[in-house]
């Protein structure tokens, strides 16, 4: 019997042993932070549960891409119990969180089921900031989970065939409004234009390119605002190559469904309105935990990330206000997220055999954006800025890296390198679900 | 100017000449019979416009592998103006289609625009036959398109991971029924099976194996009826191995949101209901072409595959009961789909020149089932019968070889390689949409 089983593929097969006398960690949010946290607690002696609304971690950064119809949700997406797979301490549970009652001990599941905690590690996450601007989250669509992207998506292809369709009457105008000049807003807008560009030009599509705007707003004077002036003014010029309306000093003041109004009185029709004006913790789970909250709506933490006035509460990444030295936070990027996520798995261990905490202490590892092939920026912690082909470069091989999975790493390089030298056929599909497809 | 030009990279650009004086050919339907009669106009002195609901080609026989979460949509689906990216002379409209209206040769679009046509390919393929059976249209899921196929995915993933949240208090039980027991019944309930013994397995999901059944019924006696006996016991041999239960001469009566009932009085709860009993083209645009319809609510055409007492409309695949000799009708294969389209595209042209049409003749290419891994069924047309591993790798090539678009083939192979050796982390998402994701 053993000889038959042995001679069939192995598969590895995870198996729960019995770890019910172990402390209970219950992480709440499978994004970088999370996932972090998790990793540091694997194969240690605790019991620990990941619980998140959705099976998979989404790899955030890449989000645009799939808007763009540049890559696929899988390819940026990886369920969370494949990740721990070789993990028998760690377990998930796929669920909406109600509340946390601190008092007691207990995340209540909105299915009214409570699982009981010794440690509890907050990683919710922020989302999209909509400033209390009439409409704007009802209509502009942010990029902020792969829902969000798959809609984008459908949002962009469907204008492009409403305006082919409308080439025999009365061709319409096609304008796309990016809020928003950091990362998120450059990168998306870059994106999406070379995506109109091509797919006019491959899919022979009957619309007249002078009708399609691609415009970048933001209030600020200047794209990009952590980088050097420097940074910021090539991000312009390299956008405005693709041809895209950069428009500093707007402020949206309503969003319709397919129009936008800016405080100086325009009023534009819009085939879609871009969200990346940025993101906030208020009215997240993380929020409801605190009556005093830190900047953004995040959770006030103390150096070694515990809640203030908690012992066994943590909070990681973006839904914490993490101090940097004396009165600074850090800023709400993947890497901190990582870091305190790493972090707050160490302290958790630490208190759990008796041993003080230790204060984070964030390693800035730079940051970095792209605008399209070949173009992207780099701030390295110096402050040195990289920019051009080596940017590219080091964008490319970060977001390999840090993409969880080996396939999905794979795949990613594959349709890039296919993207490089022959623009692909790709997934430029309209899918809409069972209910709305008939 | 050209120099540099020709120093950029190249991409084919499309462009579309004046081909108004040209005859215009109108397909509707993009599946195998109209994206195989848009392809015998492509280049020819014609001008074809393809309209369908949907921007892509479904690859309709693995649709059961991307609800299995075996592959992504994106391999299965192509998107139809990149299959005619190099033919000048075919576009693509993406509309529903309100009627025909034959005596004025226009088809009207859901938005009420008319388009005029010369000669008119009706390939509306068909969809799931209910047969009256209540609930059953509602609760049960059929595959016949790309949202079916992610709707049932999601009801899959979503169900283990709440009998797996279930283990704590009261483990539930999973029953999975497939009605049906042909071709996509045989193939889904292999597929359904081998996911959920694999997702147990490798997740660690806390699910005992004997609570959960897979069951496929049919009112047949045997599978895979147009298949010899043997083959019918060799199926059921097979499927018996993997642990799945086979009921003959059960009928369903009642299908509801999550329960089964059946003409025996057995009412089974279910986490879901696979339909796979069959299709039908009554209630489709094509059936309301004509007053008496043919067999499965088909067209009736005549042998050149003109609609009865027609001189320009016609009528391909699914959607047309295709006469094989004098009293016999085409089964609705992909085989007869692609021949008929085919034909009818030259018998469109010979019209056009003034020649007289010829009758279509189905050439039998065979017929084929798989069942799992190393394990299918081909008829030839002979009726030689090929099983095990040579049918399976016959299936595996003749699937790739059918399969649209170079990059879907290379990536479906990629995968199916990659599953072989060790089963894939693969995309076991559950990816809701925008409005119900939250």
């Amino acid at each position: 019997m053993l000889k038959l089983d042995m001679a069939l593929p192995t598969h590895t097969t995870k198996e729960y042993p019995d770890l019910s006398h172990l402390p209970h960690v219950v992480i709440i949010g499978g994004g970088f932070a999370g996932i972090a946290a998790a990793r540091g607690l694997a194969g240690k002696k605790v019991r620990v549960t990941i619980i998140d609304k959705h099976n998979f971690h989404t790899f955030l950064p890449l989000l645009y891409q799939v808007a763009t119809a540049m890559l696929e949700p899988a390819e940026v997406a990886y369920p969370i119990r494949t990740i721990f797979g070789k993990a028998n301490n760690v377990g998930f549970r796929h669920a909406k969180v109600r509340e946390v009652v601190h008092a007691r001990n207990v995340v209540v599941l909105e299915d009214g089921v409570e699982i009981g905690f010794d440690h509890l590690i907050v990683a919710t996450g922020a989302t999209a900031a909509f400033f209390g601007i009439p409409g704007a989250s009802q209509f502009a669509m942010p990029l902020y989970s792969l829902a969000d992207a798959r809609k984008l998506r459908n949002r962009l292809l469907i204008s492009l065939e409403e305006a082919d369709a409308s080439s025999e009457t009365s061709p319409m105008s096609l304008n796309f409004v990016i809020v928003g000049g950091g990362p998120t807003g450059v990168e998306t807008s870059g994106a999406l234009s070379e995506l109109i560009r091509t797919v006019i030009k491959r899919d022979g599509l009957r619309i007249d390119p002078s009708r399609v705007r691609v415009m970048l707003v933001d209030m600020a004077p200047r794209l990009l605002t952590p980088f050097p002036e420097k940074a910021s003014d090539y991000a312009k010029r390299e956008l405005e190559r693709m041809g895209i309306e950069i428009e500093f000093g707007r402020s949206v003041v309503e969003v319709e469904e397919r129009a936008i109004r800016f405080a100086d009185g325009e009023r534009l029709k819009v085939a879609a309105v871009v969200w990346a004006a940025g993101v906030t913790a208020s009215g997240t789970l993380a929020h409801d935990l605190q009556t005093t909250s830190g900047p953004g709506g995040r959770v006030r933490v103390m150096p070694d990330l515990r809640l203030l006035e908690s012992e066994n509460v943590w909070a990681v990444g973006d839904a914490a206000a993490v101090p940097l030295g004396e009165t600074e936070f850090c800023p709400q990027l993947a890497p901190v997220a990582m870091q305190s996520g790493r972090h707050c798995a160490e302290q958790v261990l630490r208190v759990l055999s008796g041993e003080p905490t230790k204060p984070f202490a964030y390693r800035n590892k730079g940051i970095m954006a792209t605008i399209g092939r070949h173009a992207a920026i780099a701030k390295l912690p110096g402050g040195t800025v990289v920019k051009g082909t080596p940017g590219w470069l080091a964008w490319l091989g970060l977001h390999l890296w840090y993409l969880v999975g080996f396939r999905n790493r794979l795949r990613v390089m594959i349709n890039w390198t296919w993207r490089y030298f022959d623009w692909p056929s790709g997934p430029r599909l309209i899918v809409a679900d069972a209910e709305t497809a008939e």
